[in-house]
């Protein structure tokens, strides 16, 4: 029977699904052809028609936690919050306060380190880490212009607050105890706080 | 001729600076006992001496670190500055303004998956950043008994400090060219002119 196109995309399909539990259970540490062609019971020879170099590999990697990411991620919609309220949604959202956003900070901070390594897959984390910094921005305009931040430029008090919450990601990933989720959100609290009073 | 104390502890200091070479020129992903072997002409098998397994090699590469990163660190004196400026000083210490805290910094990055999937090493590093915490809190303290910095909880003040820091060195590193040194002082500062005013 010929091969139809959906059956490619369906193979297509398991492949993504084969990266995907992968990297929930060892994230990019533990992404390697070998291990994806194990996953699916295949030979890495047939997985080169997916994946010329490991460099693929991990670039689709990124895009599906980028993806996932995107799905989970509080998103600015009608009936949503807005403005000061929609900024700490946004943030909120990026905070391991769940073992769902918890497993997939871990995943991302996993990211990191071939993303550092390889110039390809850096310039996609520095893409992806521009567009966050770039709705952020927006989302504090929206609050000056309510008059619930206090004036300033955008994009500084966004870069600013991106970093606040990257970092406390980290420091939440390593030391669980000493940032529970309620701690997380006191933290967050008190920079926008500040932020409002200018 | 007996092997004295001396030799042994130059073998030591010689595998040690094996790891930091390799650390430096690939950070902790590319750090594994074959590799440490082969930068000292010496076989896998010497090396299960030092190092029983790989997580012993992790760790003590992040011993190393934390040894190097502690030298560099700027750290209170006498003759240093106090208050304030020294918890500006103790900051700006973690960011990545030159090339050498660059690749520093790079290094603590790629420690963060070997470091989230090991739980011992995991603990070294929330050990090392409760550490820096704590010091930052002290700094933080000393600051508002000056009357530099507005009242508020000291552990929490730092806790939020550090994880802008943290989160800055991430977006630095992943895009230099929208944080170069004088755009990531600028934000700092931004950050802790928030925290005087309270």
């Amino acid at each position: 029977m010929p091969r139809t196109r959906g059956d490619h995309e369906a193979r297509r399909r398991e492949v993504s699904e084969a990266v995907w539990r992968l990297l929930a259970a060892r994230g990019f540490g533990g992404l390697t052809l070998r291990a994806v062609a194990a996953e699916l019971g295949a030979t890495t020879g047939l997985l080169t028609y997916y994946f010329p170099a490991k460099r693929d590999l991990l670039a689709h990697a990124l895009d599906l936690l980028e993806q996932r990411t995107a799905a989970r991620r509080w998103s600015a919609s009608e009936e949503g919050p807005r403005g000061l309220a929609a900024l700490r949604a946004a943030l909120l959202s990026v905070l391991p306060l769940t073992a769902d956003s918890t497993a997939t900070s871990r995943i991302w901070v996993s990211s990191w380190e071939p993303a550092l390594t390889d110039p390809r897959l850096g310039e996609d984390c520095a893409r992806m880490y521009g567009q966050s910094r770039a709705k952020l921005s927006d989302l504090v305009a929206e609050a000056q212009a309510r008059g619930e931040l206090a004036p300033g430029d955008p994009e500084r008090i966004a870069a600013g607050a991106h970093s606040f919450v990257l970092g406390l990601v980290v420091q939440a990933l390593f030391d669980a105890a000493a940032f529970p989720p309620e701690r997380q959100v006191q933290l967050l609290d008190d920079h926008l706080e500040a932020l409002a009073r200018g």
